[in-house]
């Protein structure tokens, strides 16, 4: 039997997380030896390799099992994409300037950080725990500066709700707030001013000649809705499909603190998902009904509330609380990759964005959050972006991004159509001619007939969109009345589209993946599942002597024939020390080639969490292992298969 | 027995294999409905497979066969990186304006495209083969433009060498070039001005205050160079080791025109191999020794000729032909990748650059070229970049970018040394004290030699950088004989650098693939290597009826597990369009479920290069698909065990 652990006999170490992974070059600040630049971040070996390890299951998990279209598109944009799609206008954060230093701010984290201080103020002073919910070293020092003074019960509920709606206010709102709760920069104890907009693409300029400004990508959707005719062609013309992309994408953050989970350069999973407008049912619904998730609706939050429910998917379609099953479907699917991969079920909540909050393209959107020792991140959004995309970019180009659907039976509808005499509108109204006409084509129903009224009378005065008066006589317009026999259904596509920002999901796997042993806190461990652990298995032959050299080949390529990624640590140190920095690097099994193995060709398996041992013949142990990291069998059924190792050479030490 | 195919029954024909990577959206010009920008596309699809697949081959192939480092570093750059590696001064092309138009022109491609088309002219004066070397119809329309003259026979021999020194010229030999040979632009017939440079990064700015220019990186080997220590560190201090990295780079290329041969946006696949520059040579060098090269070195071209030798790298290495074991190593590597992904090794050759070509960080650089309707294309670049980075950086940051290695017999040296009265120092010469010292620091063993003897006498003038004068005294200065003893050797590694540009390679490995059927020029095919071909097996239902949906899902469940990624095809047309479509795909196999299927359990497979059927029970068929994909077993060995299909359902319509 396995041996029983205790991974949280130490409270949760935020430091001791940064150091190990530091040490064992997981990430770290991009460059660093020319001072660092705030937001941007490297991926080294390990880090490198969890985050392939990430996308390879989500590829798996999304693209393969549902047969989406994959796409890699271009990162550098010309400007006017972003100025259809809304973004030059509107992708912007409210930034606020000290007063007297020139710093910038970004305002809602200005007005989160000094509110929660004053909080955590009050609660020191009235004897609580005042341990701040972060633990880095920043945060306390701020927490510090901030007197532990009481505040009245009405201020703290005031706070309190201010901090449950910050993302629905506007800078006006913001700065109101900074006036009447006289909100400083907390570095300098300054005045700040009003807060401004400040556009978060980065910009460029495409060719030699700087005539043709461009942005980088803030996100990796207007990718996907350009290509979207040939996109559905290549579907054959069916629908509904989703097109999905991995890639980098850039935002110029105001003023990144927070390691991997605010930064300027990321990598984005996203799946933009057509559907007919009229049908948001899925297909493989029935698939995820019972899948029971938190969720914290916008009605709670604009109450000022943070209380949530605990529902299975398919009731909270039922009830209207998510708004179709394409969206919970999608929903569902998040909350099931993320669990795979490693993320606590129980520090994962799904919220809904408030209707301020929402960006400008969103009609609804659910967040995955993840709990981690910031708070609540967000890491996954979830929106239904409407027809707006597809529309605008349509519209601006006068290329139809439209499904056409043949009709079983035709739509027979009668209605009043303008027929022109265009020969006499264009001797009548020479250059007037276009926008009399467009005034005409816009009318409805209701004002077509009033024309056709007026123009039976003889003449008709209409009124063009910027007020002009126009006389209109029947020899340049009649209308008819038509009966009109509909046999293609043209419509714009509906768009769902999740969205999986990799860096944060691999920053909050690692902090819920660490813990330090019971009985050494200093000895750190990432229990990281083999799914996504960067290397599966160590080979440790018991010294770098060349006699062991022949069985360290043999396990290395039987291993890599089926399929396990393995590592030799053939450095010059105890065997305890190397498992020791494998635990750190999150590798779950190794196996130990010694003297026995030479002579009775048999190894053992040690596992990460439990540090069990075990032993077999070589060819058991390999199939045993790969069986573990397949996640065929657990290390408890591995126990059944091999007996207990005793021995003394492998003891770690 | 297969049946023969003839693949070369017609000539290349550029124009339908583009239409077919358009028409199958391989790729597409980036935000083509918004009018598309040169040197931008976007991978659909099947391109984006086909490039994941190169990816993960490449990955086997170098990272995990190699156990190198694999980074996933930062693309934003701030300004000082690229100031120090020399890209802000030197990455640059030189550029020619039209003097009327003001349209701008890649100065080495304006002599070109002028001279080639005179040389073509002139062969067709003479009625030689006047066919150009490239299909694509601009090219053919200048080439028109161009009067067929006959040329005197030495000015013939002076453009052939021009061209084949072409890379090897300044700016300056380009303008004396357009003048002396009356050199115009081609599309309007205007002279064109001096050749002036353009650096081709993409400039940008980070963070809110402007003040922090960047550049998108325009090659990821910087990002390597800067975490150089922690790479190290990870490996134990051991060298010789290899960071690699797959990400994307950007360059500003002047006016891009050939597709995603020459792009603004690329992925690329760098490896940095460090090495002792003392020790070069590779300790698996013997498994490549006997790998056969067609070489092109640098002084036949600088000799105005382009004939190669074919030769082994082994041979090349002890000629002096390759300069070491290390670089040829790698040189032998990348041909093997590239052979196994499906390049035409007859269309292969490495070129050595000449010595003004160097980019100004190499020292030697060999460049895989691929043969193709443009002609010879650079597609990976494998350069001794020497110490280059590493120190600039080094010198900049001040942090030490070195080995340090312990030595078996310490060395021990006799030398002089400066031994200071810091006390004295500060207060004789106050501000001017460190550059006094800096001064002295600097000089080296005969200079301080010269210094003691004059101190001796009592004093001695020193004269700094800038040329101030400072008289010293023993009393703050002495110079000291001593005996070192020096158990640590330090030094900068040298770098090994192949570099390839994915695009390239994929667009050639497409050129190479395609063909049309002997008996249908319109009937193209890919035949793309299993390994790397977007989909392996296509299963092809006799039609979408109900009851052979279960066999589907067995199949392609089956498949799934065996590791053999398939796509069912069940659209509404006969199965010989559906195969017609798959082999533009490039798709090598496919399986067919028919009524047989339903009452025998029985499955035919055709093979895409013959079109062969066979057919067997659809657990074998399963089975040998599976060993086809692995290559494991050629169609001929399949062919034994399963015997020819004449039935009539498959039959291509």
């Amino acid at each position: 039997m396995a041996s029983t652990i205790n991974k949280t006999a130490h409270s949760f170490d935020k430091s001791r997380l940064d150091a190990l992974l530091n040490r064992r070059f997981f990430y770290a600040p991009a460059f660093e030896i020319y001072g660092g630049v705030a937001g941007l971040y490297d991926y080294g070996p390990p880090g490198s390799s969890l985050q392939a390890n990430i996308i390879a299951e989500w590829r798996k998990h999304f693209i393969i099992e549902e047969h989406m279209l994959e796409l890699d598109t271009t990162i550098m944009t010309p400007a006017p994409v972003f100025e259809t799609s809304g973004h030059v206008a509107r992708f912007a954060d409210w930034m606020v300037k000290d007063t007297k230093t020139g710093d910038v701010l970004r305002a809602d984290h200005l007005v989160k950080n000094v509110l929660e201080a004053r909080l955590a103020g009050h609660n020191e002073a009235r004897g609580l725990a005042a341990a701040p919910p972060a633990e880095d070293k920043k945060k306390k020092k701020k927490a510090a500066k901030t007197a532990a003074v009481i505040l009245p019960d009405e201020v703290v509920a005031e706070y309190e709700s201010i901090l449950a709606q910050l993302d629905n206010y506007s800078g006006a709102d913001i700065g109101e707030l900074c006036r009447k709760h006289k909100l400083r920069n907390p570095d300098t104890d300054n005045e700040v001013g009003e807060p401004q907009l400040f556009n978060l693409m980065f910009a460029s300029s495409i060719g030699p000649t700087g005539q043709h400004p461009g942005f980088l990508r803030p996100e990796t959707a207007q990718g996907h809705f350009l290509n979207f005719s040939r996109l559905l062609e290549f579907n054959n013309g069916r629908i509904p499909f989703a097109s999905a992309q991995i890639g980098r994408s850039f935002r110029n953050e105001i003023s990144p603190r927070a390691g991997l989970l605010r930064v300027r350069e990321f990598t984005m999973a996203e799946i933009e998902h057509y559907v007919d407008p009229e049908d948001k049912k899925h297909e493989r619904f029935d698939e995820v009904r019972n899948v029971k998730l938190v969720l914290l609706d916008r009605h709670v939050q604009e109450a000022g509330k943070n209380t949530t429910v605990e529902i299975t998917v398919g009731e909270a379609v039922d009830k209207g609380i998510i708004a179709n099953e394409t969206l919970g479907y999608f929903v569902a699917r998040i909350y099931l990759f993320l669990v795979k991969i490693g993320i606590n079920p129980e520090r994962l909540r799904f919220r809904q964005h408030m209707a301020n909050e929402m960006a400008h393209y969103a009609t609804d959107c659910w967040d995955a959050e993840i709990h981690n020792s910031t708070g609540w991140t967000e890491c996954v959004g979830c929106a239904d972006r409407a027809a707006y995309d597809l529309s605008v970019h349509s519209k601006k180009t006068g290329h139809p991004l439209v499904v056409r659907q043949a009709l079983k039976e035709p739509i027979v509808t009668e209605k009043e159509v303008p027929e022109w005499s265009k020969k006499a509108l264009g001797k009548t109204y020479k250059q007037d001619a276009a926008v009399i006409q467009n005034t005409v084509e816009e009318m409805d129903q209701e004002q077509l007939t009033t024309l056709k009224w007026q123009l039976a009378q003889g003449k008709a005065v209409i009124k063009s969109s910027d007020g002009k008066e126009f006389e209109l006589t029947p020899e340049v317009l009649t209308i008819e009345h038509k009966t009109i026999k509909q046999s293609i259904r043209e419509y714009t596509p509906n768009v769902i589209e999740p969205s999986f920002g990799l860096g944060r999901i691999l920053y909050t796997l690692l902090e819920h993946s660490f813990w330090g042993r019971e009985q050494d806190v200093e000895r750190g461990v990432l229990s990281l599942p083999p799914v996504v652990a960067p290397t599966k298995v160590l080979i440790v032959p018991l010294s770098a002597r060349e006699e062991f050299d022949p069985l360290v080949k043999e396990v290395y390529s039987k291993l890599r024939k089926a399929g396990v990624f393995s590592r030799v640590d053939d450095s010059n140190t105890s065997i305890g020390k190397r498992y020791a920095r494998n635990d750190e690097l999150g590798t779950p099994f190794g196996v130990t080639l010694d003297f026995a193995s030479v002579q009775n060709r048999t190894m053992t398996i040690r596992e990460r969490d439990t540090m069990d041992q075990r032993i077999g013949p070589i060819d058991e142990v390999i199939a045993v292992v790969t069986e573990l990291v397949f996640g065929n069998i657990t290390w408890d059924e591995a126990c059944q298969r091999l007996p207990v190792y005793d021995g003394v050479q492998a003891v770690e030490t």
